[in-house]
């Protein structure tokens, strides 16, 4: 299943994208007062409580099955697509891919490196990248994202992706120049609008085995980075059980799982994030994440 | 005006502190209908609506004011106060005091120097601190904590107050062998249990200068670090006014501003918390945030 948050006049709202377009949950009322269902309005709602994913999102998923939705469903083109909802705290990895650290000139690391992004930084699909007025080096970095579904603490490998929710895409935007120059790379990765993520929360059903999708970036349509998430030093189980031995991961936490080579600083010459362009992240059924950079 | 959040049947309950005890604001619902006034229930209540908190402030203010809720004020050893609120995002600074810098054999940075404490690592006052499991050298760092009160981002330094809805004290508890060893210090700061912070959110208005602040830490009654907030090497307002030219700050936002020299590391010999000791962060006209640390 697919989710995601579309922009209406009401506010955000929770929809689901299905075979013959969207589904806004909140358009379909007059069905759900009928089968005794309530749900939530939005993705944000779902998070904020606190409650297992997964037991809202086997009745969203009863929900859709039911025929007489079609009625309610629009043509994707006709909506637009916000912001999936804002993460309790995102947890990125750095160098977890060993082509990326070998162009960054560092050595594989030997157990995950953790960093932040402060939560204001997370923009939506289409959303512009605004470029700060700091820096000249902003950098793009496609990652496959994992939004956490239920409550864990101290989780082993092997079943470490019973508290996934779904993926989607990140864009962990970057300003180079203060990364090198802070040390600390949090100020670097969360500088409004550096946070790009969607377009759509993909269930754990729909994505048997994350290991194994195509990634990639292109700026203005050409490809700078092309990987696959199989080249990951630290698989997503991996990672989920190295955080969670002594950081308890919650439903609406995010884990960006790092970037592979192809990165703009490492590019000869370099490419920076200029004023009109178009950068697209896209996963193998996780979607396409398009933004385009603006001037401040 | 001293605000607070309290452990009640019903849930955590927003509070004020006053000279004769503690009032809970719902104890008084019968006042309030009358006043036709309606107040949120929970500090986190109000920074999660994002809007501005001086509006409310001035309605408490005048709420407490009024002689008659006299009736329904508590001792203060009668409550149990809880986590005043779980922050949108933690950004502190590292290296904010001279003497700190000098003791951690670090030069003075020449701007802030920015990291993150991931939300769920925070805790409220006689919490217990847990002591994980992977790290032998946790150590206190005692810091005046600044709440965010009003959305702002290009902030000049000489306006910064002006977003600051109050004070508190802020433990930044840290595991020395996971920041030394992942170079990024979020992990080492976020580990559960690792951001003790409360007892109180002190109005702007009760602090006239956050300059001029008595700071200590004690670890079993014996005073490790001694120091005045007046020794910042960014005070409060520069600090508002680097983050937040390219971070917005919001409601509910805490910068926490560094912490002095007397670090459990750089003791001779060194002093890392082991369980049974009891850690008490107090800033002058702030409080006194106390916490057990305890066995995993």
């Amino acid at each position: 299943m697919k989710l995601l948050s579309v922009v209406t006049t009401e506010g955000h709202r929770l929809a689901a994208k299905i075979d013959s377009g969207v589904l806004i949950f909140s358009d379909a009322n007059s069905l759900l007062s009928e089968s005794g269902s309530f749900f939530p309005l939005t993705l944000q709602e779902i998070f904020a409580s606190g409650k297992d994913f997964f037991q809202i999102e086997s009745r969203l998923r009863s929900f859709i099955a039911d025929p007489r939705v079609s009625q309610y469903v629009r043509p994707e083109s006709e909506i637009k697509i916000a912001k999936p909802f804002t993460p309790h705290n995102v947890i990125c990895v750095g160098l977890n891919y060993k082509d990326h650290a070998e162009e960054s000139k560092i050595a594989s690391p030997e157990q995950p490196v953790l960093f932040a992004k402060w939560t204001g930084a997370m923009i939506g699909p289409n959303d512009p990248i605004i470029l700060p007025l700091d820096t000249k080096e902003v950098d793009y970095e496609a990652e496959l994202a994992v939004v956490i579904g239920r409550e864990c603490s101290g989780v082993r490998a092997e079943n470490a992706l019973d508290y996934v929710a779904g993926y989607t895409c990140l864009n962990d935007v970057s300003a180079r120049d203060f990364q090198r120059g802070d040390g600390q790379w949090v100020r670097a990765k969360s500088q409004d609008t550096f946070g790009p993520f969607g377009p759509y929360l993909v269930t754990k059903d729909d994505v048997p085995d994350p290991q194994i999708l195509g990634i990639t970036c292109s700026v203005n349509g050409r490809v700078l980075q092309n990987s696959n998430t199989s080249k990951m030093i630290f698989s997503v189980r991996e990672l989920i059980a190295f955080i969670s031995r002594g950081v308890t991961l919650r439903p609406g936490d995010v884990i960006s799982t790092g970037t592979p080579h192809g990165v703009g600083f490492a590019q000869k010459p370099p490419v920076f994030l200029k004023a009109g362009d178009q950068v697209v992240v896209e996963i193998k059924a996780i979607g396409q994440l398009s933004n385009p950079v603006n001037e401040r």
